[in-house]
């Protein structure tokens, strides 16, 4: 390793050239000098892994590119390695070999780290290497490196991402130009920033393996994708999102990572943190900074107990933008190596994952209900039984899109699921449309 | 100090016990334990330098008081020093003092590093000491750090910063609530977001300041506070504010930091950049993300040739966000200290200024002129004599607030002041009104 300051170039391998590992390439091989003049780590790249070595590539010289990635990530000749692969295999067993080989990894695979951030966290710090992962989440957007460092003193209380672009460029259409969800995935589909099969985005897997990342991060615990429930925006409808919008709220899909101790344990500052983590969409205030993320961008907004709220805002895709994540994270890798100076690997406990029933936020329920005297009186006694308290109710609509659109004040998860299945039993409730929690509000700030 | 893993805690010394000083001792003393397992480094707090240690002060230990700066800067027993006097001095001496006996600084004095940065930055990269001030610009956000790691392998090309929150607080009030600028400011004072003399806000002095620290990391340059022209918002009128929303604009004071190399010098990338650097009112497109940061709220707005648009939003102010960034700060440098690492310390190069009358940007200008024919043709001749084309004109307003309103398309910053002489020495204009820049526009992004 190009350790104490010596003059030798930190070597970096890549390991696959798809749209990142392409554009990375290109960083390293068109700016090292410039990399050079602003970083002082002098970078060379000393290889590049692709599953098909006989298929031109142009951009990437032919002698560099090799068809053996597990003896890329064994060659003594490299020092940082990055993952571009994807997916659970064979990308872990590539990194985990990198690591035991003492090489600093870089990783923009949020799928492997969701599922086994723990581990590959434990053998980082076993072997004293660094693993970064900053493009993991967000694509451009600095929000690991800020919550692992500048807020490491802080007492992060929750973090709400907007960390899957497709969705949001949905949602943004659905809400601006109040198409169909159909139409609005077409267009994303023909724009190219949603697949073909959608479900890795619509329904939520890719930002619940972030919103597992951004937890784990936050409150420096092992959180695993399997523990984020999610709720995806195939059922949301132009309808609520029209609602929500003559009510003040813009429709977004949410990453939701939030630590929720029982009162009474702050004293017990070393005890596990009790968190929630969690995808679904949501109604936000129009005023709040999050409601303004538009299209295809990403962003995080963090609430902290000194901080008070900030918000970090990018793009969360492509070739380049995340490839200057991935060389941010090379950049510090390199730094670190040629300081001769131990990783700085987190911290990580065990978390205990919060009842979702004893989730509390505002709702809003959207209701079809049969047009006769006395209605109002037997759906506010469901409420009443299950311990909602209504905020405020309209009547939105016209004719036979007349509904019911209760907001309710802060509730328990569990009383409004409650509420809800007693209002499916009753006569003269037709339908209960769209239910959405309500997050950023003032009672919820 | 406590190097290679030491069981001994890292120990902190804090020269200021005001808003952000006070904020700081309490996160120290109450959330230690928290700290601790957040981070894996212990705090412990050393001793608190004061003005008058007669003074009771609640929440600091009376004997951790002193009033014995200098002392405490030079203590062996000190790891890490805080400096939150302000100003430049004694704080320079102290910072300088500390630098010298080997100990990490922390500092949040914008008017010290704008104007000492370069001279402080050598002191510590001589001493292998970390010299780290995160929250020195715009509070809580974590903008330094952001810019020097996680960019560091990014080619910025700009950085535009909302970092004077009382400033955006009076053009906020000025934009939703149509006030005059002297009835915002009085009530910004009532506030307690205005100084009783408000110039160093109001005159942009503060936003310079900052301007060229973001300029000195984004740019790895030395950039000094004079080297910052600015103007501030006493000149801007409601009269543009209006009109500005009319064209769909918001105007905000921004600090920008932009480099701008001629053409055909990126071959030399080990070359010092060329950056201007300035602050100054600007019209933004109303969908431009600095165009919703509201009130006392910071933005800063980062433009990437690979990473492409960031923002990084929160409190710029206040003593709470403020002491967790200096908190992150705190944390960073024990860790190094822990590591037994050699301090990250920022490459610096001479910077070149670009000249402002080469500055290209669009423009608003509000121009009186007497009704009568042929008045508009009098006025266009001037624009195209000066080689300034316009993009609009539109007569805004009405009878005696009537006026014409032109934007330019992207324009020579010589030009345009050129275009102002003349129209000024026409017969048929009264009055040159607001001239604005307009930034964030699709012609500059």
């Amino acid at each position: 390793m190009a350790k104490g300051g010596s003059d030798r170039p930190v070597r970096v391998g890549v390991l696959g050239a798809g749209n990142v590992g392409a554009a990375l390439v290109s960083l390293l091989l068109e700016d090292a000098a410039g990399i050079a003049a602003r970083t002082g780590v002098r970078l060379e790249l000393a290889a590049v892994a692709v599953g098909n070595p006989a298929k031109p590539r142009t951009g990437i010289p032919a002698e560099l590119v090799t068809g053996d990635a597990k003896r890329l990530v064994e060659d003594p000749g490299v020092d940082v390695v990055v993952e571009l692969v994807g997916g659970l295999e064979p990308a872990g067993t590539l990194v985990r070999s990198a690591l035991a080989a003492g090489k600093a990894v870089v990783t923009a695979n949020k799928e492997l780290l969701a599922a086994e951030g723990a581990v590959l966290s434990a053998l980082a710090a076993d072997a004293g290497v660094d693993l970064l992962y900053e493009a993991a989440v967000a694509g451009a957007i600095p929000i690991i490196r800020p919550l692992r460092e500048s807020l490491a003193g802080e007492r992060v209380r929750r973090v709400m991402g907007i960390v899957n672009g497709t969705t949001n460029f949905i949602l943004t259409r659905m809400s601006e130009s109040h198409m169909a969800y159909a139409d609005a995935l077409a267009e994303a589909q023909r724009l190219g920033f949603a697949e073909r099969d959608p479900s890795a985005d619509v329904d939520g897997h890719d930002a619940a393996a972030k919103a597992a990342i951004l937890a784990s991060i936050a409150f420096r615990c092992d959180v695993h994708t399997d523990d984020v429930p999610r709720e995806g925006i195939t059922s949301v409808s132009p309808v609520d999102i029209a609602f929500a919008a003559q009510l003040g709220y813009t429709v977004k899909l949410l990453a939701v990572a939030e630590r929720l101790d029982p009162p009474g344990t702050t004293a017990r500052a070393d005890a596990p943190p009790e968190v929630s983590v969690r995808v679904h969409p949501a109604m936000l205030p129009n005023t709040h900074p999050l409601a303004a993320v538009r299209g295809a961008f990403n962003a995080v907004f963090v609430e902290g107990a000194a901080a008070g709220e900030l918000m970090l805002y990018g793009r969360g895709a492509g070739g380049l933008p995340t490839a200057s994540a991935v060389l941010g994270d090379v950049v510090d890798a390199a730094h670190h190596l040629q300081a001769g100076a131990p990783a700085r690997t987190p911290m990580r406990s065990s978390a205990h994952m919060h009842p979702a029933d004893d989730l509390r936020c505002a709702w809003y329920l959207n209701i079809d209900v049969v047009d006769r005297p006395g209605v109002l009186a037997a759906v506010a006694t469901v409420f009443g039984q299950h311990g909602v308290s209504i905020r405020s109710m309209e009547q939105l609509g016209m004719g036979d899109e007349a509904r019911l659109v209760f907001l309710t004040h802060v509730a328990r998860q569990g009383d409004v699921m409650a509420t809800l299945d007693g209002l499916r039993k009753l006569d003269v409730v037709e339908h209960v449309g769209g239910v959405l929690r309500v997050l950023g509000d003032e009672e919820d700030r």
